[in-house]
């Protein structure tokens, strides 16, 4: 499969869990959107660009999410979904006191919690999940009392911890919680249920797994039955129904699309419709049965070469209760993960003691893995 | 100047005002950040992409908008910068009762202000405008009682009428609120000066003037001496001290970088940069003077060739109290917009009787405007 993508044959590139590589379908649609449709169509284009944000959505949501056509829609960042989404049950739930989420959890997820209660007057409350393995319900139950709502990540992005959305989902709603969750490190690399699981809320990165490129627009799940009790803060005219009759007072366009704010962008969008093509035509069954091979191939080889060298597995070993990277802790990860760069080794850091490894299962050969590994073995030797 | 832009010889555009054209040098740039920066660089290329948001921001201070470096920087949409913004006068503000703009003001910047205003238990106040003239502030003073925000566009999206931005300011001020202003339909076509006006934040959009590409992501100012004091609601990691030390809580970051969120268009910012440096070359004096006498000439072609076929100038006619375009007012404005499309002249429609010439003046010949309404002129014999 990794002819699908842009290669520099020298590189091993085990951080598709950062940023997923250049796709030639997004680099062929590239050509075809600024030459064709800026260059030439220019402002005519809107009559196919306005479909975007739900057309990619809706792939998003049939292909990867376990969502119906009609819950997703793209655009935004990450962090600026996640604050309309919370914003949206901290507002539905008036009584409520309190937020609540992990300590494990993306940074930009926990300072977008924060900055939302300090704002609206309400308790931050994070609790401590295990490192390696996740969410403990049984640490979150007792945090959850007057909560408005729950948010995690589905796929943890330091650990890759798995959290069993169904059960922690039915822990938020035993609570009167709304359940939101993080997508960002799962789209794409393992199979998602939201459907399923009840989730309430959702958001998700396109340019990990899905490929979209740089800071491509994410996306915004919003369960079917809570579409119009449920209201976003920041009210746009890409929200509004009958958005170029720039009418006075603002009307929510009917279903999810009241989700979308501003003009989203246009080149970014077109190349996440490519990712998550790929991403389809290569089905998520497969991507998930290749991206844990990968993974335990990468775990096997840490433990017979690394382990003697100071690393330990900082993921959990059972491939079924992680997402598509592995995690290994190291007291000097930060050097290691930049001596790997001039071995050509792309991996990552997090503080303060975490490299990560994430062959993207669409892009990563067993034979990359092996030999990254190979070469951190030798730089420790 | 035209070569500067993609051209198809066959099309009069006149539609600048609402998405730029295509620069070479944004195609060239585009090709290095595609294959160099993403696809061989890929998650590396971050080196330099993080500077991206305040380096186009700095350029824009000082190129376009009068302001000084550090006081803006480039990300989300020009709707997210505005709630930001907005949002952020408001909680400065705590004994204020309402919100004011006036009903003019573009469609997305009303209905922010309407939510933010509905979320936080404040009057939306909307004052009547001059549909040709502008803001009138014999109209507004009395509606600026105990108000947090005032916020006006600097160039009327429909009108193209130039508001006095240091008058206006003042007359805020005067009422203790904070002016906050959308430079949209302004920057890359006047000269602004925000810091002799006093302004105290701004937002303003790329795709137009500045020739970002469709959804490039927008600029938000805000004025030195208030970055302590003002505070943003979207709290994310591109806005927090050190932001890849992925630490507990947030901590804003020094100065106008607090106020990114998350992860920014990198393909859409350089395209942005080479959009403002395009027009730091040519100049904004040099582009305001072309601006006018464009739009000028649409006018004394509009009285000679359109106004005896029911057409009616619905712009100031004093070039220096206007914008770079200009709206003509006729009881069929629609069905004139999309019939000049089909005789290759792309001009714009805005309900309910407005039709709108943007001749961007770095990419538009003077034979261009003429052509147009040459065209305009037969359509309606």
């Amino acid at each position: 499969m990794a002819a699908s993508v842009v290669v520099d044959p020298d590189l091993l590139y085990l951080d598709g869990n950062s940023l997923g590589r250049l796709t030639h379908r997004a680099r062929r649609r590239l050509a075809a959107v600024v030459d064709g449709e800026w260059g030439e169509g220019l402002v005519r284009s809107w009559d196919s660009w306005i479909d975007l944000p739900a057309r990619v959505g809706d792939a998003i949501a049939v292909h990867l999410v376990g969502a119906r056509p009609g819950e997703v829609v793209v655009g935004d960042s990450t962090t600026v979904n996640l604050y309309k989404a919370a914003a949206a049950a901290v507002a539905a739930r008036p009584g409520a006191r309190a937020v609540v989420t992990d300590d494990d959890n993306f940074p930009t997820d926990r300072y977008v919690l924060e900055g939302l209660a300090a704002r609206h007057g309400l308790e931050y409350r994070e609790v401590a999940s295990d490192p390696v393995h996740g969410p403990d319900p049984g640490a979150l139950a007792p945090a959850l009392a007057g909560a408005a709502v729950l948010c995690l990540s589905h796929v943890a992005y330091r650990s890759a911890a798995l959290a069993d959305m169904a059960e922690l989902t039915r822990l938020a709603h035993d609570h009167g919680a709304l359940a939101l969750w993080d997508l960002s490190h799962a789209a794409g690399s393992v199979p998602i249920d939201v459907t399923g699981a009840g989730a309430d809320l959702a958001v998700g990165c396109t340019y990990k797994y899905l490929n979209g490129g740089p800071g491509a627009p994410a996306f915004t799940y919003v369960r079917r039955e809570l579409q119009s009790e449920l209201r976003q803060p920041i009210w746009g005219w890409f929200g509004r129904v009958d958005q170029f009759g720039m009418g006075p007072r603002y009307d929510p366009a009917a279903g999810v699309g009241s989700w979308l704010t501003g003009t989203p962008s246009v080149l970014a969008l077109a190349c996440v419709e490519e990712g998550v093509g790929l991403l389809a035509d290569a089905g998520i069954d497969r991507l998930r049965a290749k991206g844990m091979s990968l993974t335990s191939l990468a775990v096997d080889l840490a433990d017979a070469w690394l382990a003697p060298r100071g690393y330990e597995v900082a993921s959990p070993r059972d491939p079924a209760r992680r997402g598509s990277h592995v995690a290994l802790c190291h007291p000097e990860a930060d050097r290691i993960c930049a001596d790997l760069l001039t071995v050509g080794v792309v991996t990552d850091f997090r503080a303060p003691d975490r490299l990560r490894l994430g062959p993207a299962p669409v892009a990563t050969r067993f034979v990359d893995v092996w030999d990254a590994l190979d070469r951190m073995r030798r730089l420790s030797a």
